[in-house]
């Protein structure tokens, strides 16, 4: 079960004006569920997106980071779950392409100002006809009030839809933020098998808004990961429909800040939604790590404390086997590191220092710690002053139970 | 169960003039189970060692590092299982110490002629009382036939013991080999929580056995890795009694490839072992990657497939759900890769070539390789002559339930 996240009561998810979005059951893999979405924007929206580094990244990764480029104008998204079209080499790049003209035809626009999205299995070829056949039910519920909808739409393995609102004001007018993921395996830092869409009527810059995208990734999508894998088909796309009134954000407006910071809550609360919901998870992890020389020692060490299979199974088993973490400390890949200058606190606890256990420490503090379903691994290097934060979960029988069983 | 591997077979444990085994019971952690051993060696042995890389390496690490720097002649091993006395600080140290010195006393040598070897759980002081005490016992059953017993005395979570004999014949002399080691969790390059003695009576020089054991852990014990923890405690150690009468073996020496050679066979079989008996396997996975511009990125490939949960929960299914596949090659950091001229095999089948799915590959022949108990995947990268070969395990509901029941 998800660590505290339930799917967002319908009324807290609040329309954006412009952004409509309809769903459909096109049964893509499966019957009787929603897994086709379309999102339609109004005209002179700004849009941004981020995606996966990996080098076999999906046919509609290649096709969407080519129709940004083009600078066509946006004004359509279309989802579906069940098929990655990933791994499907120039056919699959054919299927994209002829579902983004497809769905152009339905909404009279060009099929570059229409951003493609697949997840699911990799390597099968798309069922093109299916999602082709799908869409005039998605466009027929087109609305703005429809954002749970959608969440449900792109969910695969997630049990919970995940999705938040904000409400801002900018110089007097406004402002409403509503995002939506999904994503709960093959979670790793350069994205995941998640897709995020957060869109705003707030007028910005597309400038400013590519400012606010990157700022927010690395602060949420780029700090979290359930077990390493990074996804063919991770996608961070941030949409502004300049429907607000406020006048124009750019870097230098005194608002900008705001504008990022909420933007940049709600996707570091859609990612943690990720992690929370993350395939067998019990337990939610927040690793720290401070007083490193500089940040990529920090990630270095953290990443190696939220891979390591043998801590995730001990934080399963609520177990205080914390020589586990000293050991990923301890192989993290810093050669100097100076094991007897550290510590390693679990919660408030001290649990290691000096190269071993904390004389202070109890067995008990850490059993007592490990029993919470929300729990935080403090790791202080004293080495310099650079820190970062990731998050992640446990690794429990369910992981490997869903994961064996995915396709079947 | 182990994959395709039973115990050794006692007599086919071959003695090795001159090394002397014996165990006791001591109680270290848990009672009515084989935790001590000890190993001695007459004059003039030549004794070389490979440790863990973990900055975090445990107190005996350290000391055997110290004494084998200063040369004063190795003549014993103490090996005890249950706790590592890793992660142990100053107070750890002072125990390995005292009980290389209280060993030293009994067997009337010097305690820097002895090296130390703990396994077991990290975080934890060594008992070395229990330790002192369980030697009288261990020294009172010391005989060369005990092979068996010792590779028995050094197991933790493994399921069989852990040993294999080779016969070679050096200028008319005929010379054995027996090695015996032990892990199956925390595998990982740069060592595992894995323990290896491999000991010869050849006579060979201390350069031309540090050459040997280098060459032979390069092919061996840093090709494997279950879950990708590296412990803190990793040792492999070769002995050479020179005793079987051959002519000293050197670099130059005609005969020097041939025992670099079978030392190296025995350290592959050992290895191979500890993967085979890896916490929870039910399969055994080569995987080669070939055509790459260096071994490092040959490498780099290999363990983004073998440490990927998502693929090794796949095998566990035996789910051809080889996109999981693609998508780990596509991660593992070969920024320039050109995934449209590789090719993925599974065993002698074709899978994916020109970014995608080969037209030749039917599911069901994925379906059939994906039931056996070995299976080789194989990458292509076409990209240069280098090439690498590691072997992993698959990742199964009983890998969560050892490692989150381990200290109960």
């Amino acid at each position: 079960m998800p660590v505290k996240l339930s799917a967002p009561n319908p009324a807290s998810l609040l329309p954006v004006k412009g952004v409509k979005l309809g769903f459909a059951q096109a049964e893509v893999r499966k019957p009787n569920r929603k897994d086709l979405l379309v999102i339609t924007l109004p005209e002179n929206s700004a849009v941004a997106g981020v995606f996966t580094l990996n080098r076999f990244c999906a046919a509609p990764v290649i096709l969407c980071k080519d129709f940004l480029a083009q600078k066509a104008g946006i004004r359509a998204l279309l989802v579906n779950t069940g098929c990655a079209n990933a791994g499907t080499g120039q056919e699959g790049l054919n299927r994209a392409k002829q579902s983004c003209e497809a769905l152009g035809n339905l909404l009279n626009i060009r099929a570059n100002q229409i951003l493609p999205f697949s997840t699911g299995v990799i390597l099968e070829p798309l069922p093109v006809d299916k999602v082709i056949a799908g869409m005039p039910a998605a466009i027929e519920n087109l609305k703005e009030d429809n954002w749970l909808n959608a969440a449900e739409a792109i969910m695969t393995t997630d049990i919970v839809a995940k999705g938040t609102s904000r409400k801002i004001n900018l110089g007097g007018k406004d402002v409403t933020i509503t995002g939506i993921s999904k994503g709960s395996g093959m979670i790793h830092p350069n994205m995941a098998t998640m897709l995020g869409y957060i869109a705003t009527d707030a007028a910005i810059s597309q400038a400013a808004l590519e400012s606010v995208i990157h700022h927010a990734v690395n602060k949420s999508f780029n700090c979290i990961t359930v077990d390493g894998d990074t996804s063919t088909n991770d996608s961070l796309i941030m949409m502004a429909t300049n429907l607000a009134g406020n006048a124009e954000i750019n870097e230098n407006s005194v608002d900008f800040t705001l504008l990022r910071d909420t933007l940049t809550e709600v996707a570091v609360e859609l990612a943690q939604a990720i992690v929370r919901d993350g395939e067998g998870a019990t337990k939610f992890m927040t690793v720290t790590v401070e007083g490193g020389k500089d940040e990529a020692e920090c990630r270095k060490v953290a990443y190696a404390i939220a891979h390591s299979p043998l801590i995730k199974t001990a934080f399963f088993a609520s177990d205080p086997n914390l020589g586990r973490i000293l050991a990923a400390i301890g192989y993290a890949g810093i050669d100097d590191l100076d094991v007897n200058n550290m510590e390693l606190y679990l919660g408030n606890v001290l649990v290691a220092e000096k190269g071993g256990r904390a004389a202070s420490y109890r067995e008990e503090q850490g059993s007592a710690i490990m029993k919470e379903s929300d729990i935080l691994v403090r790791v202080v290097l004293n080495r310099g002053k650079a820190n970062c934060t990731i998050w992640t979960c446990d690794f429990s029988y369910d992981y490997v139970k869903i994961n064996a069983d995915y396709r079947s």
